[in-house]
C-alpha cells in the first residue's frame, strides 16, 4: 500500500483530520454526515472532489483550496490513464473545479498554482513527469496550508489572554484547513501556550457547521465548548460571557473587508457595541489583493431548501420566499485586526497586505526550493 | 352543542385562531405541529391547558394569559363537577397554572384578573354563580385581548409607510394572541389601510417560531413574507432590504426596557447600527410597572434538547455545553417606541407608560360594566 500522507501522521498533535492523499486517490472526511457518522470518501477522479466540493462534505476555504488541487492531480492521472491528451483536456478539468464555489478565494488561488506548476513544465515534459509535477504542487500547498495554520495561530495566540471565552461562527477549524484550522488554530495555540481557553460556538444556520462539526471538533480535543444559536450571540456579550470574537475569512479584500460566513458581519457589529475586539483569521491566501474592496466580491446563494428543510423534514410552509446567502461582508472599519500568517495586520493599516505580499512571494519561493 | 365562541366566528376577517371556548372547553391549535398540521388539542381540565403552555402548544404572551384564565375555568368546573370545595381547591390550580413559564407578565397579570373576579363574588356565592363569573372573566380577557390587538394595530399602522418590508422575529401574530396578534397586528392594519407592505421573518431558533407559524400566518393572508435565518438579519439590513423592525414582548419594564424572545436584542443593536426604527408591539397588559427595569426580569432557560435536537434527531455531538435563554434584554435605549392598545410611546417619555395605566384602568371598567 502506497500513503502518500495522512494529515494526522504529518501534523503532530492533530485529533481531527479534512483530507488526506492516499496511494493516488483523495481521502475526503465527509462533514455532511459529522457529527453522527464519521465517514470517508474515497475520490478517484476529479468529478467526485468537484461534487464533493459543491455539497460541502469538504469545506472551508483553506480546504476547498488544497481538495481542489489533489482534484487537478486526479484529473490528469485520469487522462494519462486512458491515453487522452493532457494539453487540451487538463483545461476542462481546471474549469469543472473552478466553477464548484464562487466565494472563496483560495479556490481560485490553488487552481493557479496548479497551473503555474503545470506550465512551469513546458509542453515538451512526459505526461508522468508532468503528473508527478502537479501532485508535487499538490503536497506543497497542503504542507503550506498546514504550515500556515501554525503560523497564524502562533501569531493570533498573543492576542488571547489567560482565562478567556471565544465567540465564533461556522467552523474556521481542522475541518475548514488541512491542519490546525484558522480561528481555532489561535485557540489551540493559546492552549498550547498554557492559556486557558474556552470557546463559544454560534450554531451556524442553515447548515449547522457550528454546532455539528466545530463542536465535534473541540470536544475531541478537549478544548471547553459552549454551543448556543446564532441569535444568542448578542446576549452571551451582553452579559459578558466572552471576551472576543475570532471568525475565519472566505476572502480577504485589499482594503480589509471581510466575506465570510453569513451571520460573521452581525458578529462584528455587535462586537463593536459591545467593545469586545473582532479578530479574523485567515491565511495570506485568503486575501485577494486584486478585490480593491469587499462589495464587488460575489456571494453566492445557495438553494432555498437548506432553510425550509431539515434531513428531508420540512421546517417552513411550502411556497414561502426565502433568501439563502452563504456569505456576508463585514466592511473593515468592524475588523479590529486580521491575524495571518504573514503576522498581524491592525485595523487602520491595511496597506500592510501589500507588503506582506511582497515578502510572502520571497518566502514561498525559498520554501519552494529548498 | 353549546358553543360559547370561536375564535374566526368572534373576530372579522381572522383567517387563523390560536384558541376558542366550546362547550366548555378550551380548543387550542397545537402550535408545535404547525406547518405540517394543523391539529387542535380539547383541554378539559387545567392540567391539560398548564401542559400545554409548559410545551407550548400554545405561546405568545396574549394567547398564554387567556389560555391561563380559560385553565383557570377548567379547574373550577372539575371541581365543582366532583363537589370538590372551592375555596381551598382553586389556589392550587391558580399555583399550577402560574408556575408554567416565568417570563411573559400577562400570565401573571391574566391570573391576577381571574382571582379578583373570583375575591368579587365573595365567600358566600353559589358554586355555580362562582365558576358562572370566573368564565365571565375569562371571556372578557379574551374579548379585550382581541380588542387590544385592533387598536394597537391602528396606532401602529400609522408608523408604516407605503413600500415598507418589516423584520419581525418568532411570532407575534394571530397565533400569539387570539386575534390579530401584535406586531402583525400593526402590519395587517397597515395593509387594510392599503399600504402595502412585506414582511421579512427571522426563523427564530431554536424552536422556529418564525419560520413555522409567522410564515404559515402571513401565507394564509397573502401578505408577502420572506424567510430569512436570525443569522441574516446584519445582511437584509446592510443590503436595505427592510425599512424597519417591528417585535413583541413578553415584559415591558417601567422604564421601557423590553424582555422579548432570544435574538430580539441583537435586532435592536443592528437596527440602531442600520439607523432603522425599532418598534415593539404589545398590549398594556405586557408593561409591568412594578418592574422598575429589564434586568430583574426573569429569563426562562429551557431545555437542551431544544438547541441540539430537532424531531428527535440530534444535530450536536452528545455531552456538548448549551446555552438555551428563551429571551433577551432589550435596553430602553433601543427602542425607538412601544406600540401598545393604549397609544405609542417613544423613546425618552416612558413616564409616559404611568399615565397610561391610570387611563386605562378607568376604560377597563367601563368596559367591564356595559
Amino acid at each position: 500500500m502506497r500513503i502518500v500522507f495522512m494529515g494526522k501522521a504529518e501534523v503532530p498533535d492533530l485529533q481531527v483530520s479534512s483530507l488526506s492523499w492516499e496511494n493516488g486517490s483523495l481521502v475526503l472526511l465527509d462533514q455532511t454526515k459529522l457529527p453522527q457518522e464519521e465517514a470517508y470518501l474515497v475520490c478517484r477522479d476529479h468529478r467526485q472532489v468537484a461534487a464533493a466540493i459543491r455539497r460541502l462534505a469538504v469545506r472551508g476555504a483553506p480546504a476547498i483550496g488544497v481538495a481542489a488541487a489533489f482534484g487537478v492531480v486526479l484529473g490528469a492521472q485520469e487522462i494519462l490513464a486512458r491515453g487522452g491528451d493532457l494539453q487540451t483536456e487538463l483545461p476542462v478539468v481546471f474549469e469543472e473545479l473552478r466553477s464548484t464555489r464562487p466565494t472563496a478565494v483560495n479556490l481560485f488561488w490553488a487552481l493557479d498554482r496548479m497551473a503555474r506548476a503545470w506550465q512551469a513544465q513546458g509542453g515538451t515534459a512526459e505526461p508522468a513527469t508532468l503528473v508527478s509535477a502537479l501532485e508535487a504542487e499538490a503536497l506543497r500547498l497542503y504542507r503550506e496550508d498546514a504550515e500556515s495554520n501554525r503560523r497564524l495561530g502562533e501569531f493570533g495566540a498573543t492576542l488571547l489572554a489567560d482565562g478567556m471565552n471565544i465567540l465564533t461562527i461556522c467552523n474556521a477549524g481542522a475541518l475548514a484547513t488541512v491542519a490546525y484550522g484558522t480561528a481555532l488554530a489561535v485557540v489551540r495555540m493559546a492552549v498550547a501556550q498554557g492559556k486557558k481557553i474556552a470557546v463559544t460556538a454560534c450554531e451556524t444556520r442553515p447548515l449547522l457547521q457550528g454546532a455539528r462539526l466545530t463542536t465535534w471538533e473541540l470536544l475531541q480535543e478537549g478544548i471547553p465548548v459552549t454551543l448556543i444559536t446564532d441569535s444568542m450571540a448578542g446576549y452571551v456579550m451582553q452579559r459578558g460571557l466572552v471576551q472576543a470574537v475570532i471568525t475565519g475569512a472566505d476572502r480577504v479584500a485589499a482594503n480589509g473587508d471581510v466575506v465570510n460566513k453569513i451571520g460573521t458581519y452581525t458578529l462584528a457589529v455587535l462586537a463593536r457595541e459591545h467593545g469586545l475586539p473582532f479578530y479574523v483569521a485567515a491565511p495570506f491566501s485568503t486575501v485577494d489583493l486584486a478585490m480593491p474592496e469587499g462589495s464587488r466580491i460575489p456571494i453566492e446563494e445557495r438553494a432555498e431548501d437548506e432553510v425550509t428543510c431539515w434531513q428531508g423534514r420540512r421546517l417552513a410552509p411550502a411556497g414561502v420566499k426565502v433568501l439563502n446567502p452563504a456569505f456576508d461582508l463585514t466592511p473593515a472599519r468592524y475588523v479590529t485586526a486580521l491575524i495571518t500568517d504573514r503576522g498581524i495586520v491592525r485595523n487602520g493599516e491595511w496597506e500592510k497586505l501589500q507588503q506582506m505580499h511582497g515578502c510572502g512571494e520571497k518566502e514561498e519561493l525559498r520554501n519552494g526550493q529548498p
